[in-house]
């Protein structure tokens, strides 16, 4: 068989990636929290030095997406002026203060034998991230494995790449001279390949984590042979009950839906108990026409909010992340529930309720990462959980699942102290 | 385009059954610990009233893998007798003693703005477990998932196929008048049709758990949309310091390597340190050669131990399982610690050494689910860390690591009780 020679050269360059990270993850795995700090320290102010060059160097990529025509939300996300990069350098500063969540012991046990068990937090080694756009998510993922002792691969989006670029070698250099081991945080070369080869690494890779839309994470997830953890869409819901605090309803499913309706714990559908429907459904329909949201009801709820345009099945399971919210009218919290667990995502769903028996029944049967009882869904972050950053929200089952900041960006082993003992 | 019409009754069987485990799954997450344990006890009784019947269909699988050749060993580990079957009964009674994993506080707090947040643990859902051989898994998976509250889809080798579907018969009728929901207990119909889609059915299987020999964990994990936790190879070390107690090493890599050598946790590579060879190296080799070792060498400890022949590069990272050790001379620990982490499959690797700083070196830098210090390898066991049963040992670092109990069958969520909190 030939050999295409480009692909032998990139293959060639993606395992030496690999096999540095590697070799720089087990020596960050040592670094004390001391060191560790220090560089976070050193980070920020390069950071806040360099602001200049690192602005300059994002200009370009603004005037390429303004050529490419990209819509002007995605041209916001994407611009950087001093006040984005001091956020940026804050945010490591931020991370200084938190707690190592290396070498923690999470459990000791002494066995029959003499056997002393330790369940000892390690770092997962090395973590690929793949995002799109935002250019301050590569200063944070990049400070958060590094307090969290794990080297990073950073994979951002092709629009970003000069910003990306400078904020990287900004960040590096200030890294290697207070101590960070080469090759701790790392960056792919450009193009798909380097991206489908990368997913095939997991000699040297432990985790990807896609962050962006649904079409790169579900690339991500068919491709990898590395374990995943998917930061994925976040179709969440409120249900309303018959025994619902109708005022306390009203400022939850508005707080939930309009505060700030571009992101992932927002609410996308709302449920209504059918016993109080005849109040609630005009009410909550008119404060939120009032805020400007579109509403798409099932017939029961446009009878009773004329303003409502039909939804369609499509709907129940659609994340709009905009001022659009569907409206179903249930029979019970039962219906409620099994709703949730079919159209939902598995990220964040609360109920509004007095009656102890529906919220204890939502509480237990809504498979999803994070449930609410009286609060609105937009708490489902590493910040307002105390973690104070989070590198993402997953709404996987395994290992992580919600807000997952340093403590989930560990692993642990078993450290078994004996004096001789064989198996017999 | 045309679609087969057998493929798409195939379809519509595997979605059957994964509906069928999703809606069970949902039900056992709220069934009592009282309820599963009944359900466990009645499922062993079942087991030793019907062994007959269980017996007389494993002597056809004997028979069909006697026609076709199959090795000894391996005839061996497919038969059942009532011994065996009394064995797997006991494993569910004894399941009952263990504590229930489920509905567990894990952690909880109150945010400054009166969020009242509880990290619970929570049943994983539905799980499939595809593996190879001896039927006793076929019990012993189903027993760990219900008391683990999930759901269970087993897929055994096929060589096993009356045996485990008798099986299956038996624990499902008892169960299921015990109250256990229909569907908790599935097995998908045979062939590698049915594998395949199982593979992609992430609307209704959580978790992936292959058990079996290389090929068909490389298999599930290349072409599974679900995560899966892999329980890989073991290819263990020890690793003798200057420093050892040379008495207590002997008998450590005995016992590591011959007590029972076809299993994952019996070490494959010995590694001594270059100072104490000359002492060391004949005296182990005497001591295994006595045992029916063979003994594969570098050329530094074949010429200590003219007995070993050659090693080549392929048995630095081969699992044996047979009596068979390969065997290197490194000058530190630091090649120690390198060497495993390069050949080795992050199962479990020990250090024999008096001297503290080489095994905290050994004991941090060594990158595998378990560490020992002065002990055998073997006891990385669910029975022996006091788990009281695993589903296995797993050689992933995300979610579970080493071996893998009825806790590791949960995952979390968290509940957050407010009172109206809205986020500003």
């Amino acid at each position: 068989m030939k050999t295409n020679p480009d692909r032998t050269e990139l293959a060639a360059r993606m395992s030496a990636m690999g096999e540095k990270a590697r070799i720089a993850s087990r020596r960050m795995a040592a670094m004390s929290t001391f060191d560790k700090n220090n560089a976070l320290r050193a980070m920020a102010d390069a950071l806040d030095h360099e602001s200049g060059a690192i602005i300059a160097e994002n200009e370009k990529d603004v005037a390429a997406a303004a050529d490419k025509g990209l819509s002007k939300p995605m041209i916001e996300r994407l611009k950087l002026d001093s006040r984005k990069i001091r956020g940026m350098s804050d945010g490591l500063r931020q991370l200084i203060e938190l707690e190592d969540p290396v070498g923690k012991i999470l459990s000791s046990c002494i066995r029959p034998n003499g056997l002393k068990i330790d369940k000892v937090s390690v770092p997962i080694g090395v973590i690929a991230i793949i995002y799109e756009s935002r250019p301050n998510v590569t200063v944070d993922s990049a400070g958060l494995c590094l307090k969290a002792g794990n080297a990073a691969i950073l994979r951002g989006g092709s629009e970003a790449i000069k910003s990306n670029s400078a904020l990287l070698h900004c960040i590096n250099r200030a890294g290697l001279e207070a101590g960070v081991p080469e090759g701790a945080i790392q960056a792919p070369p450009p193009g798909r390949e380097a991206v489908n080869a990368m997913l095939k690494m997991d000699r040297y890779i432990d985790l990807v984590i896609p962050r962006g839309g649904e079409g790169l994470i579900r690339t991500v997830a068919e491709n990898s042979m590395i374990p995943v953890i998917k930061h994925y869409k976040g179709v969440c819901h409120l249900y309303v009950d018959a025994s619902a605090d109708l005022d306390m309803a009203e400022r939850l499913v508005v707080n939930a839906k309009c505060q700030r309706p571009g992101v992932c714990n927002a609410i996308e559908s709302l449920l209504i108990h059918g016993d109080i429907a005849g109040s609630f459904a005009p009410r909550i329909a008119k404060a939120l026409s009032g805020k400007g949201v579109e509403l798409r009801g099932d017939c029961e709820f446009r009878r009773l909010a004329p303003c409502a345009i039909p939804a369609t099945e499509e709907d129940w399971s659609e994340e709009y992340l905009d001022l659009v919210l569907s409206v179903r009218i249930v029979p019970d919290v039962q219906t409620a529930a099994e709703h949730i667990n079919f159209y939902g995502s598995q990220h964040s769903d609360g109920i509004i309720a007095k009656d102890p028996a529906a919220v204890s029944y939502f509480l237990n049967q809504v498979d999803s990462a994070v449930v609410y009882h009286n609060a609105s869904t937009r708490f489902t972050d590493g910040g307002e959980f105390g973690m104070g950053a989070e590198i993402g929200i997953s709404t996987d089952k395994l290992h992580a699942r919600g807000p997952m900041g340093l403590r989930e960006l560990n692993t642990y082993k078993y450290i078994v102290y004996g004096n001789g003992q064989c198996r017999e």
